[in-house]
């Protein structure tokens, strides 16, 4: 066979030669190497049952080795029921052969001691982000109640299917090469002339940082803005994923109340604050819409105190009643508000893009610490954003999807009354993505999540969002409503029911 | 019109209703609030110039204001030669209106001091990076002789499109989901199956994480490994920004020479070092392999020591003489050894994908950073390069590759030596994508880098990556031939002769 032709053949039919490293430097002699080897590419299925393999002198004669090494481990492999052979036929693999032990690296040669690395004191605090992490190779769809998910169902899959292929097409130089850290540049300003027109906004696309989402904004905040010690404030009960970022930079984190007009600037203390983050649009996780003299209140205060603020607006396009609220960021003086935004609930998490607006002074830390983080984010996907902006898709598809939900939040309020009406009593939204219901006096809490997980229910509380468990936080129950139909919300919660009143 | 048509309608075609948001509760008054908005619409380009405006009437009836409010709104704007309106015809976007002032926050109606934020003391670590940046807006293609930089002209762009294709078309219920922090399982199996294969590495998929290149790899083990003060020694000259990474982190960084043979063990320190980072398959920025012999002695001071070594392996896959290198990971006891693979060299950088291989007692650790840093890779990428790889063009690629690359090593050795060798010694190397070359005694450094700027000839020196700058650092010049003909590498030779004689 030519070099040629060997080359042009599908690899996987081939014999995996590129697989065998023989090194004579190492303990194992080379017919156990060999050997071992042989039976890692068995085992990963690159050669199957039946597959042949190489004779031994063309074996021997491609890995220039002895033939008598090749005859060794092909006996060994022979008697273990790896591969078999017939007179005058070559070795195959055999059916059936052993399975691999479970761990693969307890199958050495060498007898090592495993070296255990000590773990940073960190990971005590990453450890909370356990509770946050799916499967490692699941992927199920979303089931009722699951809040923070958008529909992603509705998502026009067809336009951004085109959008891809154009680039695909058109641009590959482009999508070859890095952009800048802090973002592509048509996709900054696309967002910059997005949030002067739908959210009434003064900025300009410089102060535009794309990042992989909010999470890792929270990591490039903390990284520019926080020294050890440094206090931020967060909102009780608040986006813990966030506040766990920055104490990771070494920030002492505090807490103020929320009541129904939003975060109690009262009880904020007079100085000493370096950062406040909130979520005016809708509260997280209580959904609650900041009342216009709270934020102009938590600004004087900002302004008094020298505190920046960090506006995400979570679900701040999803207001279903009353006037667009104007954001913190627009009533603020210039570098007061940190402005954070997402696509993920916008359009689908899998997206892993989100945005800033940053004060002139932190654009080129920002960048610096971006480049160090990872870079930059995917070219090809930011481009593709930037066309479905620029397209008009983008206000088309939140449009639309603000009808959608705000149906499915009164079909949930209609689910909940009909169905469940003796276990939680809910109150209607301005926006958002879910409702949170509490649990009636009657009902135990661990009695009702106890039926949840026996109804394959999925629900939590505002509890996994508290920085320390009370009472009050068990008894919130989080609804999503936003990617499931009245059937797949009514189904739901009937099985909870019949789930609770066997309990 | 009605609802439906003025949906259906392009929306840049209309007036942007959705940029005017008027809020009674902040100090300017109203007529103020609107004015400004719609020079800030008119300068954004969503009104261009004939654009037609809404009537008074029709405006304060969508806005639910007084309809005077608007008619001082549109008379200021005509007096300052935004808008023009004749008798019976609505008003229009003027022709020639007014540039905006250069800071558009300037431009605020609130006459507010601003807020500079107090950045955190990493900022000054984060700084270094800046000398890495490129320029905000621009994206050029690589010019000779930048280093670290892959032929992306030569990747397979219609089969990766195809693939991606595949997956756009038949996965989008998928593509839209989230996936694990450590990486879509498929992906996992094939990288581990190629390391398996194609270096003769023992491992598991659940070992494999996936990342957004090996830039993230250090911040994900910083995070894990490091606590403030822990030792991590590095080479000397380095790969810089994984210092700085662990810099970050609290990490006191130490460096160890490199001679011939790679890294002095015989230097290191008996004890005390947490981690140790070495590029063993093609030393950066340097070039050269590591001895079989220097690898053990390696190893030997690890066990002895307790320390974790990183191997990068950068430019591994490239090596094009003699027999492939066995890893460090492969020679090591289970555990001793994290090993660190990239696909922006092998594939695109733009592609922002790369991995780790973790002992067991690091996954879920690195699992939880991960989430908290930027959740995960975006799905899509990750199920395309599984294709890649599964599909048999991985190896393909990496084959046609090494004989271009090997190609092309010989080829600016000719170069040099036929138009530069006045200025430069060089000396080939077994792998990679650069070489190093001396300047002449002769030759002074300030006068090369001179000759070669002017002669827009893109080069830089050892001394980039080196903790402390050295004489001998400075004359050590990095040539990359990866990305360019022989023509090129030719002409830009020629140019920087010119240059230099001229100087």
């Amino acid at each position: 066979m030519t070099s040629k032709a060997r080359c042009s053949a599908p690899i996987k039919q081939r014999f995996p030669l590129e697989a065998i490293h023989l090194d004579p430097a190492l303990k194992p002699p080379l017919y156990r190497q060999l050997e071992e080897q042989l039976r890692q590419i068995i085992w990963q299925g690159t050669l199957k049952t039946n597959d042949p393999l190489p004779s031994s002198r063309n074996l021997a004669s491609t890995l220039n080795i002895a033939r008598n090494t090749v005859i060794s481990a092909y006996e060994q492999l022979t008697v273990e029921g790896f591969i078999q052979a017939r007179p005058g036929a070559p070795h195959r693999v055999a059916e059936g052969f052993p399975a691999p032990t479970l761990n693969k690296a307890k199958t050495s040669t060498k007898a090592a001691v495993e070296f255990i690395p000590k773990l940073s004191q960190r990971t005590n605090t990453l450890r909370q982000a356990s509770a946050f992490i799916g499967a490692q190779q699941s992927n199920p769809p979303p089931q009722p109640f699951r809040a923070h998910i958008p529909d992603y169902k509705e998502f026009p899959v067809k336009t951004w299917a085109q959008l891809y292929n154009r680039r695909l097409k058109h641009s590959s130089r482009f999508w070859q090469q890095a952009v800048h850290p802090c973002g592509y540049w048509p996709l900054r300003q696309a967002v910059a002339d997005y949030l002067v027109m739908a959210r009434g906004m003064r900025v300009a696309p410089e102060q535009i940082v794309i990042t992989a989402g909010v999470q890792q904004s929270f990591e490039l905040l903390a990284k520019t803005l926080i020294d050890p010690a440094d206090k931020v404030i967060f909102e009780n009960p608040a986006y813990t994923p966030a506040a766990m970022v920055f104490e990771l930079a070494g920030a002492k984190t505090a807490y103020v109340d929320i009541d129904n007009e939003g975060l109690k600037v009262a009880t904020l203390p007079a100085s000493g604050a370096k950062l406040l983050y909130t979520t005016p649009a809708s509260q997280f996780p209580l959904g609650i819409t900041q009342s216009q003299s709270r934020r102009k209140a938590l600004l004087a205060w900002a302004t008094k105190s020298s505190t920046l603020i960090l506006e995400d607006d979570y679900n701040g396009e999803y207001r279903y009643r009353g006037r667009p609220l104007t954001t913190l960021y627009s009533m603020a003086a210039p570098g007061q508000v940190i402005y954070l935004g997402s696509f993920s609930k916008l359009l689908f998490p899998a997206l892993r893009l989100g945005y800033m607006v940053v004060p002139a002074a932190l654009i080129e830390p920002v960048a610096n610490a971006r480049w160090l983080l990872d870079r930059h984010s995917p070219p090809l996907e930011q481009a593709v954003l930037a066309d479905f902006i620029n397209d008009g898709h983008f206000l088309k598809h939140l449009r639309r999807m603000r009808v959608l939900y705000a149906q499915r939040q009164a079909v949930l309020i209609t689910t909940l009354e009909n169905e469940l009406a003796e276990l939680v009593h809910v109150t209607p939204l301005d926006g958002g993505l879910h409702l949170t219901a509490e649990l009636r006096s009657t009902v135990k809490p661990e009695q009702f999540f106890t039926a949840a997980k026996n109804a394959s229910v999925a629900l939590s509380s505002v509890a996994q969002f508290s920085p320390q468990t009370t009472p009050q936080a068990d008894r919130q129950i989080i609804f999503g409503y936003a990617p499931y139909t009245e059937k797949a919300m009514k189904l739901a919660a009937q099985a909870l029911m019949r789930s609770y009143l066997k309990t």
